[in-house]
């Protein structure tokens, strides 16, 4: 992370800090999403673009934006 | 996205820009739901016009104007 | 919807539409109820006149009023 | 309902008309609860007297006064 | 209930009523917990005293004080 | 409790009278968690020190300080 | 912890304490996460840095910068 954990920024902060880059989003379900990070609000809802789904590892579709509802994203990882 | 992550919007920001387009509403129990997006709210409680419900990829309704809990959705995607 | 997706209620805003209005509530559970949409708030609570529930398609019981609460309820589609 | 759909009461102002009369109340488990409904407050947590626990349609329980957590209401029906 | 349905508390104001009793307190799991209310709030996390753990109706342990969080309780009944 | 239940304190306010007592924390998953009560919040977020873990009555880890997420907690008691 | 329990801190309050610290987080799925503690939130949501993830022990990925949704978390622990 750019300031890395001196700066006493909470979590949304350092989300900001990607939005634009490409992440792996993976759900609780274990399906996961790859895109760029267009926009993230406070309770980790998620608006991507450019999106694949993968499940066990395989391409399963493709969108073009897609709007994630937070309450299922496991953890978004900047790749 | 129109203005794509340059723009600073949250999440619900972007579903504003396609209200009234065709969209995908997949469920965390994987039945789908296609329709207009009429209307979306912060939880993500969506209003949809000519909806259709799909089970598995097969079409199992339709209804007119039907109302999904936000709680329920794992993603809305633009057709 | 009256106004269609150009209006821009929020899902509550376009529920009102219909009170007084026959409705199909389908619940997480599956579990079905039709009746007259009394009353819904924010959270999707619902009060319901000549309430009728089905179980697999089947009438199971009848009611009066009814009250259900909104964290069950999966979608709400206007007859 | 005394006013029935016409009054723009939402589903609590329903429940209050009813308070003191004889309800079931069924959770999320399918147990049923049949009382007088004393009290019910935005969340639907529930005040009853004279409540009888019916599990699969037998009688389990008889107390006195009974709180029942609004999380686990299914519904709550004027018998 | 002291005043009854008539008072119109919401059920917080009648659990009140019954702080310093023995209760039963049954719990989503079916784990039921005796002992004396010694505090309870808006969410119904609960203060107990001389605290008693029944599974399937068999004394497990006892404590001193023990504290309940609210979301895991079914209902509060007054012994 | 000191001053048991005739105190009108919230169940927050009882915990807070065993800070830095020992504590036993059962999880709903039936994990449980014994250390010193550092602190806890309205939440029952808790912060323990000098943490074990048992599992089915088996010590399983220790760590020094360990925060333990509420909506996970079934109940605290005072060892 | 460095005040200890006599401190009257939340339990956020002592989670500041270790940010920039190597932390284990486990998940309510018995996943584990470990890395440095860049961020958390009052939600427990938890940025890390240098992420490995663990699953029964055994090292499955490692990311940068991962961002956990604080409802997934069981707890989260000082090494």
């Amino acid at each position: 992370m750019e300031n890395g954990a001196s700066d006493n920024k909470d979590p949304s902060g350092f989300l900001s800090e990607i939005i634009g880059a490409p992440v792996t989003v993976k759900l609780n379900s274990s399906v996961v999403y790859k895109g760029l990070l267009a926009s993230v609000d406070g309770y980790m809802n998620i608006a991507l673009e450019k999106t694949e789904e993968y499940v066990d590892g395989e391409l399963r579709r493709s969108y073009g934006d897609a709007f994630v509802r937070g309450n299922n994203v496991l953890y978004i990882a900047a790749d």
